[in-house]
């Protein structure tokens, strides 16, 4: 493994620290991913999406494959957010066009009482040895980003049994038994932290927090159901490794209400989606944490004319001074052109030098 | 047909003006709908859905459901948000577990440059028709709600030609030919203008725009795209009929960051949904407009003593005074126990009753 201070571009960690650098640090979320044809091609040799995600060797090569095409000042593990879910014994799979589905869905106080905290060694084993190669892979070309689903995104797919519109189950264990809920989201939490802290320790440089549903609950809900138990999740994890602070990102989708809560939790950085707008969250976070965001990934649809002008625009909001992280509100869209991404990269390297002089 | 001061319960349009009332005002949106076992019975009787809004009776009879279970205190038209494309001549469709479809979506600017402002007493005879209706059998209970699909999420279904997940069409063409986009808003918010003004002219005492898809923006194509064009057609609007003030509401669904924006319209009243907390947002819009809203649909899932918890809670967010009419922050979901709709609408009377004094 490469020594920290061999990290030939470490832009991304310094600015989610709000350090300086010489220019905007850039990523996208789902960068290895269905847009990519050599993606697909690995996708075809697997099989299927969950053998990708299991076999470390192929997990690596996707994960590496956006980093051949553009200059990202980041890589982010391969892997599924439904990976603790599988690993308690819930059997996931997916099934086409309807997405990730579990075998044995959570439904009765047994089934909660049940779970248990799976050893990352083991059952998830193929995710640790997943960052280990990658890490060696990268050779400190660039951090490496681990990352988790939320206690609550988690609880979701885990009672719902899939994909949901209406959260017809999940709701009502929550509004119906908000303690069978808790206990449920405390044993997720815990199993989150274990295996954030060995991906940590397997070599991930940052790690990031996926709330996906978060932003389907009131503020009242958000608190106590799902930020509540992230900041158990960000209280108990390993902040340094390798003599380096591993910086902390918490993205909820739909959460820009709540931004002042979630700077509060001790995170480093908050993943913002599109439709907060990038100064006004920079004023009410204040210096607390970095903003990592976020441009709407429809516009990568548009010509290159009109991503540079957006990217310019996006920029111009964040304004001089550290801490910005340039990156899409949400996941590349699989119709998305690679040239376009690579544009759309390209043009925050470029706009933002004028933003750290 | 009833003269104005014949309304039994006008505690509705009260409220959204701002007037003093008894006891919080209630309405659920979607209360026409699948979870009730007589609106399935007549839409099996009906054939299909486009039948049942397309033959006055019909709609006129769903329309007046929910209003023989319950004390609601409005009645709102059933009807779809797509009825004006169809007029346009895009051939609405639905395919069984798909939703709703179009045979001819907009794909070049030579389709939209065709587009034309449908007269709504030739194809949309039928809306107008059963608006006429539903007062005449209302005769005075309770004030009947017009409504529309607002042009943003109009011409969201008019380009996709159905849902969508990634606006692939739409937002390609709204960020790569805004001219044209702007070009097909103009068209349809003209349309819903004209619609919207035949449904007070037929009678509907109260109207509301759906910005279904509104939150999907980022705040500057918020304001360029949809807010923009609902401002027009609130410009044009007739605002008084049969001697009375008929009240304007606008609900954009995840548009909780701009009420100030949407309070500046010249609107009556704001839908809100669960996301945002009613307290909060009467302090931002102070006495510009009502607020209508805003319980977690899902809460209707949960046991009832749950459920009048929280209608407590949420009369206690808005506090005393005037102007707010309870509602869910979305529509009813089909799996809700009709009886748990009985003990939400009773809860809001029995405890609203102490802020109102």
């Amino acid at each position: 493994m490469t020594a920290p201070s061999q990290l030939k571009n470490d832009r991304f960690l310094r600015a989610l620290l709000r350090e300086p650098v010489d220019m905007t640090p850039v990523w996208m979320m789902r960068q290895a991913g269905r847009y990519l044809p050599e993606y697909r091609a690995t996708r075809t040799q697997a099989g299927n999406f969950l053998t990708l995600c299991k076999t470390p060797e192929l997990a690596c090569e996707v994960t590496l494959q956006p980093l051949e095409r553009f200059p990202l000042d980041a890589a982010i593990l391969f892997s599924d957010i439904l990976t603790i879910p599988d690993a308690m014994g819930l059997g996931l799979y997916f099934s086409e066009g309807e997405g990730p589905r579990f075998k044995h869905p959570l439904r009765t106080a047994a089934d909660i009482a049940k779970l248990g905290v799976p050893d990352p060694h083991q059952a998830l084993r193929y995710v640790v040895d997943a960052v280990s190669l990658i890490r060696r892979e990268l050779n400190g070309r660039v951090p490496l980003i681990g990352f988790s689903g939320s206690p609550w995104t988690l609880a979701t797919y885990m009672v719902e049994g899939g994909g949901t519109k209406n959260f017809r189950q999940v709701k009502g264990l929550m509004f119906d038994q908000p303690a069978l809920m808790e206990q449920l989201l405390e044993v997720v939490a815990q199993a989150v932290m274990v295996y954030l802290n060995a991906q940590i320790q397997a070599g991930a440089q940052a790690v990031m927090i996926f709330d996906t549903w978060g932003g389907v609950l009131s503020g009242r809900d958000y608190q106590a159901f799902s930020l509540r138990y992230m900041q158990h999740i960000i209280d108990g994890l390993q902040r340094e490794n390798e003599g380096r602070r591993v910086p902390v990102i918490l993205f909820t989708k739909d959460g820009g209400t709540w931004l002042e809560q979630m700077a509060d939790t001790g995170c480093d950085a908050l993943g913002l989606d599109w439709t907060c707008d990038l100064g006004t969250a920079r004023q009410r976070v204040g210096d607390k944490v970095a903003l990592q965001g976020n441009m709407d990934p429809c516009i990568l649809y548009a010509q290159p004319e009109r991503i540079r002008a957006e990217v310019k625009d996006i920029l111009a909001r964040y304004g001089t001074g550290n801490g910005h992280v340039f990156n899409l509100g949400h996941g590349i869209h699989p119709e998305v052109d690679p040239e376009h991404a690579g544009v759309f990269v390209d043009a925050v390297h470029e706009f933002s030098r004028v933003y750290h002089t």
